[in-house]
């Protein structure tokens, strides 16, 4: 084996970047995550990793709603505000443009290509992390981020995190078509 | 509001394309998932959304213990064999080099430059999948992705799964330093 031993690590590659929503003490409120990821397509749920100090999870246990949404690369300074700032000390509610949905109470950021708008189901205490499980209702994608009505990667040109290094990237270059080319010869 | 609803979607960006080892009826395995995220600092821990069919969930489920592996962008095409068929129908034991640690029953993969080596602590139903949550017990860096002693994302050169248009992608250009350029005027 080339490879060391380094001790448990919280090392994956790549992470999301994206905001989390939700309203505290009646106001919007923003939190930067990493640790996010899809967690079931029936019904379909999204899993967010927050820290139990944090404040947005206090809003999102109190309302049960909350928002994910996903930031293009050109958004990456308000992003990173939005992660070194707590909503305890800083009104995060006007750095954007805000939307509600059906759930009137997730705030939606116009400025991201894509959001999804959910409803808490489940919340996992791991330790230093309570894992959230949210259900999406619903899900906005910008119509300008489409190629024959699918959604474009390279048109939304999501924020990517690394870890151990701690930068943000953008998407490069197509490597294959999943599905296709593990069937090749 | 400049976005549509498209309904709910299992829509994140970007999505990782980890493989997922462990052993079934004694025979090493490996699963393609995309549904993977860091779920807690302390202790720290990953969790993966399998959908319930899957064979790999048996093994995990069984044995207690699982790896996640990154691979390099070069290994897309490995990665998507391992996604497209199941371990049921194929051998896919000898498709890489393989190394245990110390769980012993964790297989992990040479050619991924980073492996996590994990024990399951926790499983939640959610519906059409089954969040499995894991403790990284160790992992493991290839020391030739590093560059002063950090882990190396462009090194590591993992691979980038999208939905909608089901593409896997390389890393692209540094946006910016994180935990820096928000504090910046």
């Amino acid at each position: 084996m080339s490879k060391v031993k380094i001790g448990p690590q919280t090392m994956l590659y790549p992470m999301p970047a994206v905001l989390i929503g939700t309203m505290i003490n009646n106001r919007p409120n923003f939190m930067t995550a990493a640790w996010c990821s899809i967690a079931s397509f029936t019904p379909p749920a999204v899993a967010v990793a927050i820290q139990k100090k944090r404040y947005t999870l206090e809003g999102i246990q109190e309302t049960k709603v909350f928002s994910v949404n996903v930031p293009s690369s050109d958004m990456a300074k308000a992003v990173d505000y939005c992660g070194i700032y707590s909503g305890r000390n800083k009104d995060k509610s006007s750095i954007f443009t805000l939307s509600y949905g059906d759930l009137k109470s997730a705030p939606l950021i116009d400025e991201c290509p894509v959001s999804l708008e959910c409803t808490l189901i489940e919340s996992l205490d791991l330790g230093s992390h309570t894992l959230i499980v949210g259900e999406i209702a619903e899900t906005y994608l910008d119509e300008e981020c489409t190629v024959n009505n699918k959604p474009a990667a390279l048109k939304i040109d999501p924020l990517i995190f690394v870890p151990g290094t701690l930068e943000y990237f953008k998407l490069g270059n197509v490597v294959g078509r999943a599905y296709r080319i593990g069937k090749e010869e």
